[in-house]
């Protein structure tokens, strides 16, 4: 019997690779251009935010400690709860009150798997035929692929690179229609590397407020702040407007591949029980997968025994490595950092075209720079930021100093001046 | 300043919340009614299929200890490459050839947060406008949901009771027409706990072949078989047809809530290639969460260590269970079992509503069953079969004979018979 692939004549999904545009399927692209060579230079990555390809950034004891036990005691094998375990649901509500000026409940939080999985969930539960949504650009493209998958309209408000990416708040006003639903910050910003002050939040939720969306407030990068601006959590205003906050153990506790996170709703006015917001979280939940059952039943103790000094250490080596990056930013030429970086673990540098010859985009400078440096950085374009870089810090310092003294020889290569 | 709620007068997605028809919500439903009633008998739960409910149902003891030593080595707390870990797709792929005529690779294998992310994966991949799906009534909800989400017209093909629950064949043959992509078929049998003979996929695969439709291979259930017929992988017919083989740790290792599953391409003519499904299911890989890194990377050894004495006791409780259940059922005015389960962990029983007064549907009669015995069973309808029951037999003998004691006090006390 011959193949007979004429009878399945059927395409998969285009739509779906059309929307896939992920920080993922880019680094995996330069990847794949990286490992063709085989004769190269050691690959510095500085492309992914994942503090764990640097051995620095190691997790505390107590996490896998945690985990180890809940799996040992054969009581979390089962099923979780749709909504989350309890006990998790327990420990998150009152991690992130400590912040905030009023008590969340356990019922107030949603245990999802990762961030990701959040993103993924709150989009859909807040579309409706004709609905949009405003997204930050430059943002981050998970928003945007879930977005397209499930037909809401994005568009996009600025982050200004030299008002140390604050809100264009002018042109978010005048984005929004009687079909906005919501609008999204990242904060600790990804990939600006800005923090949000309290009087700017204040005045986004205002705005919020006056034009009837809510927010839906990123904040996987919670705490991880080393500049002048404090966090904090966009909870804080959920009295002038309701606020969706997105959580995840993933970076403060430097465990990504745990794919642990959390919808926690701040809304003292129970605005999105009456709308419908709750119990459409709630079905989209009955229908997806959960985090393992015996992770949701580590989190109390991650949350209760982790050090301070752990955390402390984290955002000291995250300082020195942003003030390295900064500083040596600006001996390259072509190059120019608007905002020195003060939260997160990753910043935008914008590309000086009318310095460079040779090369067209950003995309190209940076598959050019994989295949002559094996070094990977994130082409601007995919968070919303056409011919800039986004450059992970959350690497070894040897790898960031390697790295930029690579990226600083072939701006040297490709520039216009003598 | 007041709550101002009618400034978001938007309601949650109410699509979502009507295609979440699911065992979840159903199941959930049923408890917070029995939660309310304080003074009641002890629950006995038949509705859910998670064996660990049931303490006789614990996993191995190699199982969590492969994950704690993985998450303790702190190699695994990074993000996990999109389409799985390396080892883990190895692994799966291995022992999945053990059972087929021909050897899978890595590549055909895709790690998912079990087999609900799988569906919910597989679907959208081979949604195109206009396209539809055959699935078999009775089912598994999950497919219906999901189909709607994403816009994937649902057909349904039978099973037949008396036969059985063998595919009706020819009803199979006339659904199909040029927009049909897929169908499905679920062996071990959710909800029907009947295992397909060799013969019989055979047949399924040449009329599918015949309608140049792909399978989908529900195989979560894969090797849980106690009766005459052995478990057959649908790949092994993949030379007829392309395949994709849905699995799972949860069910075999009795660990649903660890939700690590995979998808597996049974394809030795490479049509999944071809036809764009293998890059469109990477495309969905890329902007979806995963499972977490490190209980990937304890799978090589799960697979590996598993004692067969695990497997075999495992198989000889649920044969025991399978026995009392259908044992008992005879005894059961008003409900009729028409076929001895010999698979998977669940078997469908007939209503006699010709002899059952006051009960207006399966649904009634697991609303009041709940109530007035504390017994939680399944209404047929959210499985496709409108006036059965779904009664789960992977519990403890005690908690089986109890419930179904307590349901034939209810029948007697419905029944028209004098």
């Amino acid at each position: 019997m011959e193949s007979g692939s004429e009878k399945w004549n059927f395409q998969g999904n285009k739509k779906l690779n059309a929307s896939a545009v992920s920080v993922r399927r880019v680094y995996n692209r330069l990847m794949e251009g990286i490992n063709n060579n085989q004769d190269k230079k050691p690959v510095v990555r500085l492309c992914r935010v994942d503090p764990t390809d640097n051995p620095r950034f190691r997790t505390t004891p107590e996490a896998p400690d945690a985990v180890a036990t809940a799996v040992h005691s054969y009581n979390f094998n089962s099923y979780p709860p749709t909504v989350g375990l309890p006990e998790a649901k327990r420990a998150i509500a009152s991690h992130l009150s400590s912040d905030l000026p009023y008590q969340l409940s356990p019922e107030n939080v949603f245990m999802t798997v990762g961030g990701t999985q959040a993103i993924n969930i709150i989009l859909p539960v807040l579309a409706r035929p004709g609905a949009n949504i405003l997204l930050p650009r430059p943002g981050y493209p998970q928003y945007d692929s879930c977005a397209t998958c499930c037909l809401l309209e994005v568009r996009y408000f600025d982050l200004l690179p030299h008002r140390g990416w604050e809100v264009d708040l002018d042109s978010l006003e005048a984005l929004a229609d009687d079909n906005t639903v919501a609008m999204v910050l990242i904060n600790p910003s990804n990939p600006c590397g800005n923090v949000f002050t309290y009087q700017h939040l204040k005045r986004v939720a205002e705005i919020a407020r006056k034009l009837g969306i809510f927010v839906i407030s990123d904040e996987v990068y919670a705490h991880v702040t080393f500049g002048s601006n404090p966090f904090v959590p966009m909870g804080v205003f959920s009295s002038i407007v309701p606020v969706i906050t997105i959580g995840s153990l993933s970076k403060r506790w430097l465990v990504p591949g745990w794919r642990t996170g959390w919808i926690a709703t701040c809304d003292p006015h129970g605005i999105f029980l009456k709308t419908g917001v709750v119990k459409s979280i709630i079905s989209y939940l009955e229908i997806t997968s959960d985090p393992p059952t015996f992770l949701q039943a580590a989190i109390p103790e991650i949350l209760d025994k982790t050090n301070d000094d752990f955390l402390s250490k984290n955002i000291n080596m995250l300082r020195e490595s942003a003030n390295i990056l900064y500083d040596l930013c600006k001996e390259i030429p072509c190059l120019s950092c608007p905002h020195k970086p003060e939260g997160a673990m990753a910043v935008l540098v914008e590309i000086k075209f009318s310095r460079i010859k040779d090369i067209i985009d950003d995309m190209d400078f940076c598959a050019k720079l994989a295949e002559e440096e094996s070094v990977i950085l994130l082409p601007g374009v995919t968070v919303g930021a056409k011919n800039w870089l986004r450059i992970s810090f959350a690497v070894k310092t040897s790898d960031l100093v390697d790295g930029l003294s690579r990226l600083k020889a072939f701006c040297l290569r490709y520039s216009k001046m003598p």
